[in-house]
């Protein structure tokens, strides 16, 4: 059984940058990940020849884009591990670089996520011959099927509207919530607000989530510098701490159970970064979930502990996760309306947290806040929590 | 710049699993990488419910081929991370693996590298929206151009050549003493023993090099159990320790240099190893190199210092390679032999040296070897070597 890890070395994230989520036609994914590299290194004021390891999260965008991606800004040698896990890419990434200076194996490490994807929703994931672990949804004769990803979050929310009165309208105001973050972002991919009645009328994608309730596809990246104590007292870029890092996988197969994959996993993932941490989910003041779609946002103020198991559909209602609310839940737009670029998502989460806990965040800054939380989960294969605290 | 990293906790291999190198149609990569871990399990009389975190070795096997691959031997939760660095994939596991028993984050973690390929050469890996970073090879008008990996090795042999009057019939010599070794094997996917005729004159793939100077391409997988000195006092498979792991890049684009790629990234990760460790070149009994072409063995052999640069064709000749020799490479016969599933080939070769330092290696067993290396090159992107002692 996995076990809490011991308290090893305090670890930093002294530098972050981040491209904007966007379609970025023509550009390649060394275009956009360097780019966010040199940010990163900018912000920090540390050369790349500091950094001493680096993790990069990408979903088949080739077996070694890391090196070339790595590469565009230096190559002094230092080990890059190409790390996959789905939508939890980029976060496996940032546990990596956690990893590797929290047990004394780097002084500054580097995470990067990065992906170039193209339109359309995303295939269910397969392991080659192997067939399909997700039973085709029920279709009407005459209907094309809906795209296998919103399928199955839409028997999410049949699920937990069967059980816990959730309705279409609270996963409307989620969208509307995220849009309106996101229009606060430069680098959001979508800048618009949108009202409720029209996130209900956009086009159906699997019955009853609409366009507005399904974060699109697009491209980009993110990075961040890690680093120990001692390096982050002389850096030039405002220090955040890391206090928990977890990644965990399904502790149960879970097919055909809507419901279960995305409590079990994600509660448990949270419960042990708050044991790390020491600190409560009434202590998070600012948080980046897993957004994919709306129905997953209001499940996950349940996982995280932010509210009552049945209770997200009332969180949302009350404001309570909004700027100003409770705790603010996805400021930078979140998938829904930031992006979700699949490898760069886990460390775009980062970005945000970090630039919020620096007091950075501008139009869209939750004021005062001292600790953060990003949650990032791949289906079918880890969730990952972090809890940061200026 | 990459510093030696801090000696921490010992780490010991107990328990290795390993599938033969076959086509295998009809199996998929679950099947054949949980049937690597049952057996690393059983070899160590470990429990899987013991394994506390996954690093999962392939290449464009699926985002979460790893969850598929650990789950069809139990959900228990633990972390999973799929890494890829091309042919390097499984060592870069098992790299991870050492890290997290290491660093005290776990005490039991398995590497677990696995592969499904089809027949036919392999293409150059290229980052989507990149133009490949090798030119296309001369070739006459009326010929097919050889595959680019061949032509690589026959650009590094051409250039070995020149420099040190390294000849055809030196390959040939290592093709004959791998496929020797292979036909003691009983996990090998070629078992038959071939004269140095024989491969002379075997198919042109890239010229010089012919079928029999290039590894095949086959599927299967191998599992490693990797421990605390706690828990290897106490399992049931002989500990083997590992002495020192390192991983690295390339520190300058070696594009348009082929005899540059193929030692300096090599030679820098040998020489780490051996300051970890704390031996010398010539206290290494039995190594497992990787051989995906013969001339690529012959500079192996002058990377790990086990002879003077350019006196890698007399190693050969001598018979200094050879079981019984100044130390055997590639018992196990080798990726020329054995087979050569890209993330299983990583952890295959830590299955062998752990077979060879624990005496069980049967027919090609080198006599009483007390320290073993295990030396592994994704091309473009990472070299690892781990050396180990009984």
């Amino acid at each position: 059984m996995p076990k809490i890890p011991p308290k090893l070395r305090d670890v930093y994230v002294v530098g972050i940058g981040m491209t904007p989520f966007a379609r970025h036609e023509g550009k390649t994914v060394v275009d956009l990940g360097s780019w966010a590299i040199r940010d990163a290194l900018a912000d920090a004021g540390l050369p790349f020849e500091a950094v001493e390891a680096a993790w990069c999260g990408h979903v088949g965008q080739g077996s070694t884009a890391g090196q070339k991606v790595v590469g565009a800004v230096g190559q002094s040698g230092i080990p890059v591990m190409n790390v996959e896990n789905a939508c939890a890419s980029g976060t496996t990434a940032f546990r990596g670089a956690y990893m590797q200076v929290a047990s004394g194996l780097a002084d500054v490490a580097l995470a990067v996520g990065f992906e170039r994807m193209g339109r359309g929703a995303l295939p269910m994931p397969k392991t080659p011959g192997e067939k399909s672990e997700t039973p085709p949804p029920k279709q009407e004769p005459s209907k094309k099927p809906p795209p296998p990803f919103p399928s199955l979050f839409a028997g999410l929310f049949r699920e937990h509207s069967r059980r816990y009165g959730t309705t279409v309208e609270q996963m409307a105001k989620v969208g509307v919530k995220n849009h309106h973050h996101g229009a606060l972002n430069p680098r959001a991919q979508y800048r618009d607000e949108v009202t409720i009645q029209q996130v209900l009328e956009s086009r159906e994608i699997a019955d009853p989530l609409t366009l507005l309730m399904c974060c699109p596809t697009g491209s980009g990246s993110a990075a961040a510098l890690l680093c120990s104590e001692d390096v982050a007292r002389q850096a030039e870029g405002e220090a955040i701490q890391i206090l928990a890092s977890t990644l965990v996988s399904e502790a149960a197969n879970t097919a055909g159970d809507a419901l279960h994959g995305v409590v079990e996993i994600n509660a448990r993932a949270a419960g042990m970064a708050y044991d790390l941490a020491g600190v409560k989910p009434e202590d998070i003041e600012v948080c980046e979930l897993h957004d994919c779609f709306a129905i997953a946002e209001i499940v996950h103020y349940e996982n995280l502990g932010f509210c009552e198991r049945g209770e997200g559909g009332r969180f949302i209602d009350e404001g309570m996760s909004a700027i100003g609310g409770q705790v603010t839940v996805n400021p930078s737009g979140g998938l829904l309306a930031k992006g979700h670029p699949l490898g760069a998502t886990g460390v775009a989460q980062v970005f945000e947290i970090v630039t919020q806990l620096r007091g950075g965040a501008g139009e869209r800054q939750v004021r005062g806040a001292q600790i953060g939380l990003t949650h990032c989960q791949g289906f079918g294969g880890a969730t990952g929590v972090h809890i940061f605290s200026r």
